[in-house]
């Protein structure tokens, strides 16, 4: 806690089981266009986008179809949702899907009223809107991201094989979004621990930097801990509400700044995953898991004191006589076994990466400040190797 | 996360030792008169009250005086706080101080523009604000109440002798509050240790109820491990920044609503302590320290899996070869050794209490029915008893 810092979460949460049934309290407040943003279609087939509709039409609304939002957004599909608010007047976005439904909404939000291309405002030059934001609201069926009660939103341009995220302050936060862990139920299990892993590492993002005594490293613990526990009870046992609930609580509280206030933060690996998806098209979650081990490893040295404290606080190793690294080490090899469990434990080769790639993603990967040691390029491309 | 719940906790937070200069970026927001509420004058001794009078100034606002507001804020207080703001037009009530300044603001803001006596539609009805509220606006200089971002607000009958909190909505949370650990550290290391154990128990309270496994429980633990580690550090080292600064930041956490959200809760450490409080006039913080640990073991065989996990997980009790009991006392007695540390090991002789104020207090004692043993009218008298 030595930094000066603000926080500010404006979004209305709505969690459980009949959470849904809110979205007629929220409706009232925004004008008649609502432009419903999805995915693949996968709402329509579990019945979630009749629902939705249902109370839409209830509540007077004209509906505007935004649907194909694929799994990493890209700027030409951003440019065409702009289009489609500003051609019908839409005075709310409702995204009803995972993560990439609600950063797409965001991408969407600061665009309608801005006369420049989304991408290079945002994405390449990092600016500020500048222009009316509008409303984004969210029916969230997946765990993971964290979208939903963040400013984040992440664009992959194809063309320039880039996937780029820019954190938006809390003027663009999801003003409500609504929460039901039953939706997350009907997913494969195979996305489910992909999005347990990105929550996890989201919290690790955020931990493995700094050294004060800081209680954002206390709350990231217990959610770790949290993570960890309750994705085993659902790997086993996919329709435990308990184990999915708390999954989806911890998912948005990993993301919505508050375990970063007050210390500085790393986020290479999602630098290095970003890279991998931008050429593989690989689920978010798994790329991170694919790079993560070599990469913690890699920094190991430079921030031995955090790892000692990872392995003693979230996996409980007994440090008694053992070395620092000996304990940081059995940290490690128990995130290792946690990832075999509950089947994340893949290599970028798994996901379709090769060596001829490794060069071209070394060059996309971002590098960043904040972690235990700022990588070179070489360091980067010999972590990239090591993930094969 | 059994439960279904709603989040939504608009208070804008500004955080550190800069923090006061983000008074230039709210008032902006607020009409001419700003209603300055504070308490003994000790903002008066320590300078801060200065820097806030000038940061109003140059920003065009018209200071209406309501100073001495006691540790204990009285409806009458309330009464003569709703007759300033409204003789005067008031359009910010900006508090100065700690929770009780926090609380009797939000008590007079909710009954400005209300008809009926503040104690009688808040505090004895439990009603909710049918009005127009005034915003409320805080600089913080105490940690321990949590106000600061909640829509908590507890208040005194002298005559009745009755200490009652009713927790507003979110309309009710303050719009900002302004968070600077140095304002903490001028206060007597008795104070310090008092809102210490506030803080504590507030997490107590949301912690020891409920069976289910819950993300909440998990931060709540995170918090009391970071309370009772920094409070160590600052009982040694007053001065130390980053002890007072955590300490301030866990406390706005421990009761902002967050370690609540899909479980039950329990509360009646405060309502023994707020009885207490009615009839003696002690420190809050205190009054709870001193009922607590006969509370807890007169319930801990009704909750008695929360007390090992209790132990386990936040004193570091080994579980290896004991009962359940013996590993509940032992958490037990640890919290107990803590308190002795930090010197709140109190007990309500201490506080000023007589054996002919045990029926009383016993009466004015609200039962309710979230912990772990729902206690008869004989249970609570014992427990006092215990505690004197």
């Amino acid at each position: 806690m030595l930094g000066n810092f603000s926080f500010h979460n404006p979004t209305k949460l709505y969690f459980g089981e009949d959470s849904l049934k809110y979205l007629n309290e929220e409706l009232p407040k925004y004008g008649e266009a609502v432009q419903l943003i999805y995915g693949g279609g996968s709402i329509k087939r579990n019945g979630l986008y009749d629902e939705v509709v249902a109370i839409l039409k209830a509540n007077g609304k004209r509906i505007v179809e935004d649907g194909g939002v694929m799994p990493n957004p890209t700027a030409q599909k951003v440019r065409e949702g702009v289009q489609i608010a500003r051609e019908n007047g839409v005075s709310l976005l409702l995204a009803v899907g995972g993560g990439s439904c609600c950063d797409y909404a965001k991408a969407v939000s600061v665009s309608v009223n801005c006369k420049e291309d989304p991408w290079d405002k945002y994405f390449m030059r990092y600016e500020e809107p500048d222009c009316e934001i509008l409303p984004v609201g969210c029916v969230l069926t997946m765990a993971g991201t964290g979208s939903e009660m963040n400013g984040g939103s992440v664009i992959t341009n194809r063309d320039m094989k880039l996937k780029i995220g820019h954190v938006f302050g809390d003027s663009v936060m999801p003003k409500f979004s609504i929460l039901n862990p039953r939706y997350t139920m009907s997913l494969p299990m195979r996305q489910v621990t992909s999005g347990v892993y990105d929550i996890f590492n989201h919290i690790c993002e955020q931990y493995f930097s700094g050294t004060d005594d800081n209680v954002s490293d206390d709350l990231a613990e217990a959610l770790m801990k949290s993570v960890v526990r309750n994705s085993l009870v659902a790997v086993e046992d996919p329709q435990n509400y308990e184990a999915r609930s708390n999954i989806m609580w911890a998912a948005t509280w990993a993301l919505n700044t508050l375990i970063s206030r007050g210390k500085t933060t790393d986020w290479m690996v999602h630098m290095l995953g970003q890279a991998v998806g931008a050429y593989t098209d690989a689920t978010h979650g798994l790329t991170l898991a694919a790079v993560s081990l070599p990469y913690y490893c890699h920094i190991l040295p430079y921030g031995l004191q955090k790892f000692v404290r990872f392995a003693v606080n979230v996996w409980g190793v007994r440090p008694e006589g053992k070395s620092d690294e000996e304990i940081a080490h059995e940290g490690l090899a128990a995130l290792q076994n946690w990832m075999r469990q509950i089947g994340v434990a893949v290599t970028l080769t798994d996901l379709g990466a090769t060596p001829e790639m490794i060069e071209g993603i070394a060059k996309a990967t971002i590098i960043l400040k904040g972690g235990y040691k700022v990588l070179t390029r070489d360091e980067v491309i010999k972590i990239l190797t090591e993930s094969l």
